[in-house]
């Protein structure tokens, strides 16, 4: 049987520079909780599976097709299955991210951005 | 198809104020996403599925059968599927709460903290 785990997501951000680098902390559910600092502008693409985007720190501006959500720390945006989007932000933001275990970055789209295998921290 | 949605999570703390009664803020790949507010002693349950306790506000003390852990704002508490465990705080703490839909608080537990029904705001 698994532990009980304390993740102290807070300490993990102290661990990394690297923008668009997702590390996972933890799996929940046949999810996979990462963290991961972004700056700048990143692909379009979408996914499988929904994705919860955490702001920890910083203003985060995701793009949709029809429109552009934005969220500070204490709050979230929810982007069910299939939906594209492009997350752009001017400075540095932290976010804690959790998708689908197996789920990549750029969805089915090569990019530089693309992480092929995410760190464990 | 689904709406991409932004919660904000800190404003939904603001509109209850009753302890161990979890509302639903959204769905996340067969997730409810809860908010809860908590003060005391709750019962000794375990449920089918893991659940992730992030804290917001407060001090958490999450009781386990073999050991105690402590989580503050910035950490969060993953229960695997299974494992007894039972929340212990003396000061209120406010708490994202995630676990998969149709899971109740007090699992197969009855009790007068059983919050039978989850409203949704």
């Amino acid at each position: 049987m698994s532990q009980p785990t304390k993740i102290a997501t807070n300490d993990k951000f102290q661990l990394f520079t690297k923008h668009w680098s997702p590390k996972i902390v933890g799996y929940f559910n046949d999810n996979q909780i990462q963290v991961v600092k972004i700056k700048g502008e990143f692909v379009w693409h979408d996914h499988e599976d929904d994705e919860l985007f955490i702001v920890v720190k910083g203003h985060l501006t995701i793009q949709f097709r029809d429109q552009n959500l934005e969220a500070d720390p204490g709050e979230m945006i929810l982007i069910p299955k299939k939906v594209e989007h492009c997350p752009k932000v001017d400075e540095e933001v932290w976010i804690i991210l959790m998708d689908k275990q197996g789920t990549v970055n750029t969805g089915k789209v090569q990019s530089d951005k693309t992480a092929a295998a995410y760190e464990r921290i």
